[in-house]
């Protein structure tokens, strides 16, 4: 800590973090040093502006500290007690242990890994052996608009730990209660789970299968409900996720299609992965869709729907990867006769 | 005939029935009538502009006659010889039937579909028992760019006949020649053919897996070489249009997949369907994937990767179809929870 407030990096300041970091500071209890890139400059001059359910309204408001890089927040402001990791997992682009190696301190930082998908916490874990990782799952709808955060839905976080094989299990709760101890104190609802891997699983039941769908297509899940999709393909996908969950242990109720597919009752909802297409921006497709199809294979469940729109995605992916420069394309097609192999074998 | 010359209706001036008419008459054995719609006004003013590998280059190109619908050019012109069909095959939107019904004289008019997929005979036959079909596949690459056609690759044309129940062997052949004999007087090639189902479903195994995956995901052949797709679905699904084939006794042999993925070799190819998906346009999948597939399912072949994207293809299609005004949705989303039962179910 210090003085009396917690320490604390946010990376990753879309409407989930920033509403985080708001609640965070607003407690008293927390100071927040955010890591910004493209919106440095606006928010260094002017400040985000919040409308928050939660915390209020804001024209200008902003963290105690804003940085350009994770190395000049630590230079300046570490070491922290807590780095609160809120960005979109792209493993294939940028890994969340390479982007917060910087700030992690052995033995002090505990990490808190408020994303999206499965299998998000092994990679860090490896990392950085000696520090705590707290995963979280937020039920928050909240997004950034080229600098005004906007929070539609309540600030609800579910709060787990990750298995550390360092660590007690007494310690990783008491570490676990005291961050959401702090995150509730301006009045977020943050709730202890002993069981984040069920939250997880049961919330890919609707990533995996309406967000990919959705995004592959480009037709909206009220669509896909119109056109047949969701009945056809979407819910028997549902199945398969709820198969690989248990054949790990976990069991999600039938109930979960019903209640996921009526979640987007009376609107024509854009998923997350849909929005990042139409905006030409790399999907979470390995954390949503790679990694539960890798736990199936592991344990031999049948996934025939989803290995199929895996595959397709698995293009787009590379497409939209080519579209932001991280891959370089020969200028004439591949010569498959004179025995070109395919780019991602190389 | 009218005088000396070959009477034809032409229904669907793109590259492939324009550059088939510019041929025709240049034959000087045939008088052909084009059905024009949005290209109407211009080339009654302005003619086509032709780049012919074929028939040269020509500034303001006109058939004999252009009219603005079927009913206008059977009233002024019929009745016909042969009636052209060279549109794009939408049963979901304007099936050909009805399309050329106004110009279909019983036992006079010889049909001629030139146009993708397969199972595009039989509806035709069906309402046209005492006129015969013949059934062609155009290996010509030819565009048109809104009024001025450009023929890239030679006009190529394959020919067969429909086994109509009404007519002997000998006179279904007897027509399909002399309809060859009439379509290469002006230097095309054109063949006859007594395996066109051969040719259709060899041209499947391309159509039905590269283009609809390039469709679906909008990359194209050589990006979906380059980030495994081809490898990992579009092969595999080749497999299974070969093996459709084989229940309906028609074998395709395996070199057919290496010819089929060279035929991209050297660029970055967007087939038809991805540029219709990019245009908004709505796609020939029923024709193109949907007849193969309820071919498999009434021969018991299993289709686990075809069927995955064909329910997502018609996603799309029911998508593209909105766009284009076939069909009106509600303006809130569906309500599942009331018991709402998707569009295509009504």
């Amino acid at each position: 800590m210090s003085g009396d407030k917690a320490n604390i990096l946010l990376v990753g300041s879309g409407g989930v973090g920033t509403i985080a970091s708001v609640g965070l500071e607003m407690s008293g209890k927390a100071s927040v040093t955010s890591v910004l890139r493209s919106d440095y400059d606006r928010v260094k001059e002017r400040g985000f502006e919040i409308q928050s359910i939660d915390y209020g309204n804001f024209e200008s408001w902003r963290p105690t500290h804003v940085e350009k890089s994770v190395q000049e927040a630590m230079d300046k402001h570490g070491p922290f007690d807590y780095i609160l990791v809120a960005t979109k997992v792209l493993p294939e682009i940028q890994p969340t242990e390479k982007l917060i190696q910087p700030a992690v301190t052995p033995r002090k930082s505990v990490i808190v890994l408020i994303q999206n998908g499965i299998g998000i916490e092994e990679p860090v874990a490896n990392a950085f052996p000696e520090n705590i990782i707290l995963s979280g799952v937020s039920m928050v709808s909240a997004h950034n608009y080229g600098g005004k955060v906007v929070e539609h839905e309540p600030d609800e976080l579910i709060i787990g730990y990750f298995d550390s094989p360092g660590f007690e299990k007494d310690q990783l709760l008491q570490t676990a209660r005291e961050f959401v101890a702090l995150y509730s104190a301006a009045g977020a609802d943050c709730v202890l789970t002993e069981e984040l891997n069920f939250t997880r699983w049961r919330k890919l039941v609707y990533n995996s299968t309406i967000n990919t769908t959705c995004a592959l297509t480009r037709v909206d899940a009220g669509r896909s409900f119109h056109s047949g999709m969701e009945q056809q393909l979407v819910v028997p996908a549902m199945r398969e996720i709820i198969a690989i969950a248990k054949s790990e242990g976990i069991t999600i109720p039938e109930s979960a299609i019903t209640d996921m597919v009526e979640s987007d009752d009376g609107v024509y909802a854009t998923p997350s992965m849909q929005v990042d297409v139409e905006k030409g921006n790399p999907m979470e497709l390995e954390v949503i869709l790679g990694n539960p199809l890798r736990t199936a294979r592991k344990n031999g469940v049948p996934t025939p729907i989803l290995s199929v729109v895996y595959e397709l995605l698995k293009a787009v992916q590379f497409s939209l990867m080519e579209r932001r420069g991280h891959i370089k394309l020969p200028k004439n097609g591949p010569t498959r006769s004179a025995g070109d192999v395919p780019y991602y074998k190389q």
